[in-house]
């Protein structure tokens, strides 16, 4: 007998698929890599996710708000950008079967190197000088060519119109800046936010959720005066704030308060503001355990040239084999507000207290299907007889499950009628198939967070059973009351505990 | 001098433009027609109007789910669903300048008749007939060809994968059904929702954001057995509920009860209780006034050869001279999931109750960004010193502004506090430039329901003065309550006149 151990990346993977979280997209034809659906499920995680992300960096600064635009954008606004330049994956192709294949991972899976960044040149030198050959067929490899991974559309009926799928959310604020002042009466700072589709044609979509060619981004592009970057009217919120930096010339986590990385690490105020935001919101909203989170920071070979800050948020997932990137705070100056004045010959330089200036931009960029994967990877527990997610209450994706204990007498119109109820106010799900053992596993394993289960005493006592996902233990509570202990139980109001009267 | 005068449809666009409800996408650049962005505003109504369309219609059935899928997708799923054979519209072009045209409108403008559906041939024969020449250079135009509207895209390096930009959401529930039927165990009837984008190369996009290449839709696919047409588990809710029809035979608007409907009219009870959801959506929930409201019938040339039953959801759009579709009700038979089955040769027929079946569709089809002009144009209104506009509180887009009523000692301290903590349950704004009346005005002009000022008084009385956008009324209410008695008259539960204590 041969044991098959999954990993837990295909552990993740199979829940996802057959409950409905996310499977590939179009999968009854032949599906392609790097599409994914995200079922009834992933849909609720996903929204959740979105909500709080809005609730929490919106709430920042009264003059943060959310924007809505197009995908497809004209051709000039990513010559502005540079996307249309510099967007480039390098290819080589197999001069035999035409295969083709990115060459920077080709190098590294043959050599074992670290061959990402590296130019045409030398990446062609590193092909020829180790013989490299076709995986495939093993004949000879091409030189090294940048490929655009922007999708390209022809627009109208002539064809002549070229536009782009945007390869990020982020240039969507930069051409809205102007209106959006003006709208909001010339206010600095100002921030405009956007969660929305973004598009690359990557080469080989690989790593699950981490490298898609269809995926969502949170973003939040702020616009301030660059004289101003090291003061912050919320100073006091966050310096006493530890933050859990990654240095590059330290490699190890140090704990660092915001006021000892203003002084000693030179980073501005205005910056690290909104790490510590960033930070609070994976370890206080989404409850990440503090060892899994860092705010690593990038040398200058990794980074942009136009990011003059920039630290990526990690998260250790288990799934992935370490620390992987889910966001990244981008002090990116003046690139893009100055790159689309040239442009687009507009002005876009604002005067703000009698100072005129091309504003600088603070970028706070998620990515939210990592996101929600990385939730996925967390949250997944397996214990003696059951596996489930502990999904904390603001993304689980059903709150509370309602079962008649049996398909018999009043039971299931009880339920139901409870199910409805509850149904408004919170995402509720009713089954009344199946033994009661099996339909608390079936929650678990989904991550519903509350049981309610309605049985013969309940059409005595009017009484039913709540059940704590976590802990299994149930107390007895008043059909009348469910409403307000579950509000209460969500909100972190209420123990468990103290949520009515215990049962063995 | 020379009066110019507005229409209502510039007017709006105005107010749009200049306030950040919507903007024409890219503008900085040369924008292309038919693609918008959505302002602060605007992203706050489109929000609003999705998340109560969510909350009314799948709370219709607890087996009423939401997925999110991918808007590019394979080749294979057009060529099932009919669209990359069917999904065109007619080009005539001008053989010496070679600009290009829709035959229907170019014939519908140059003769004053209707063209729209009619064949290539057809189209011919009234552009040589009519001797019809190019608007632009008068020479003579080609024959009529058809010209597909999806967007077609290249995927992968080698550029041998095309893909598609889906022209409608509706695929993506169809392409799902498999999976979710399976993961929800096998229930029948089965909803999907998606509120996503979707893409049309329109030749000529018009008439705002009733002709667009990018827009948003959202729509619920029913999946149901064909011979439980004539069942309804809610009949009872709707049966004396009268709904506003339209039919193709009568041209005129008739009250006509469900059940009416159903025995006199044919009408399937399954079709009538959602065609009834609808009606109420738009009369109880958006508060559209009844006599703007009809459900018109299409005729047999009218829709298309799959639907069984369609009915259109239309608004009378002052801005657009009479009743506009907004929203469709589709019985599409088995053609959705027949086709699929079909073309990917996957069992997609279903086992319920010992039948085999292909599942019918029902189709709820909604335009948002149609929805959000019709709630401009609705509830634009214009009085002698101010324009407003009368957005009910779900989908008005600031629900409360707070100001100072002057920038004088404490004042604008205690407005901001005030305001960052209502600006955490309700969406609030703060203001404290210009005199207060100019602010009310600006208020109005976005359609905030309510303004809260802060005067001297309040430092002693601790008391702020609550205003209401329609009336123009105000009373004196405490700060502490503000939260309360704002959550109470959003939700209607509340007088205005009973809110606080009433000031001349």
């Amino acid at each position: 007998m041969i044991m098959v151990l999954e990993t837990k990346s295909e552990k993740i993977m199979k829940v996802a698929n057959s409950r409905g979280f996310f499977y590939p997209s179009a999968e009854i034809y032949c599906a392609k890599a790097g599409f994914w659906t995200y079922g009834h499920l992933g849909t609720r995680v996903k929204q959740k996710w979105e909500n709080l992300w809005r609730k929490t960096f919106l709430s920042l600064n009264p003059y943060y708000f959310e924007i809505d635009d197009c995908v497809i954008m004209p051709e000039d606004v990513f010559k502005a950008s540079g996307h249309l330049e510099h967007f480039n994956d390098p290819l080589t192709e197999c001069k035999k079967c035409h295969s083709r294949y990115r060459a920077d991972e080709l190098i590294e899976k043959s050599l074992k190197i670290e061959a990402q960044g590296l130019s045409e040149d030398a990446l062609t030198k590193l092909i020829q000088d180790n013989k490299l050959l076709c995986p495939k067929c093993s004949a000879e490899l091409t030189e090294v060519k940048m490929f655009n991974m922007m999708f390209k559309l022809k627009v109208g009926a002539t064809g002549q119109d070229v536009m782009y799928l945007r390869p990020e959310s982020a240039q969507s604020p930069y051409l809205a800046f102007k209106r959006e002042h003006e709208a909001l009466r010339r206010k600095m700072p100002m921030g405009l936010a956007v969660i929305g589709k973004a598009f690359r044609n990557e080469i080989s979509p690989r790593q699950g959720f981490f490298r898609l060619r269809e995926f969502t981004q949170a973003e939040l592009q702020i616009f301030f005066d660059p004289d101003k970057i090291d003061e912050c009217d919320n100073w006091d919120e966050v310096k006493d704030y530890e933050l859990l930096l990654y240095l590059h010339n330290d490699k190890k986590i140090n704990k660092v308060k915001c006021e000892e990385a203003n002084k000693e690490l030179k980073l501005p105020r205005f910056y690290l503001y909104h790490a510590a935001k960033i930070q609070q919101f994976y370890l206080d909203k989404l409850r990440i355990p503090k060892e899994l989170f860092r705010l690593r920071e990038l040398s200058e070979e990794e980074r942009a040239f136009y990011n003059k800050i920039h630290f990526d948020i990690e998260l250790n997932l288990e799934s992935l084999g370490g620390f992987k990137e889910v966001a990244g705070l981008h002090y990116r100056g003046d690139h893009d507000i100055g790159g689309h004045q040239k442009g687009s010959k507009q002005k876009l330089e604002v005067v703000d207290e009698n100072k005129r200036y091309i504003p600088h931009v603070l970028e706070l960029s998620f990515g939210v299907d990592r996101n929600v994967w990385a939730l996925m990877d967390v949250f997944y527990a397996e214990e003696k007889e059951r596996t489930l997610f502990k999904f904390p209450p603001n993304v689980s994706p059903i709150d509370v499950a309602v079962f008649p204990l049996v398909k018999k007498e009043e039971l299931p119109t009880i339920a139901k009628k409870l199910f409805t109820e509850l149904n408004y106010e919170f995402k509720a799900f009713y089954d009344e198939s199946g033994s009661i053992g099996r339909r608390y596993r079936r929650q678990d394993e989904i991550g519903t967070n509350y049981g309610i289960t309605v049985d013969f005493d309940t059409m005595d006592n009017n009484k039913v059973t709540l059940r704590d996902r976590d802990s299994m233990k149930q107390v007895l509570v008043e059909v009348d009351k469910c409403k307000n202990i579950l509000r209460e139980l969500i909100k972190g109001n209420l123990k468990f505990e103290d949520a009515g009267e215990s049962l063995k």
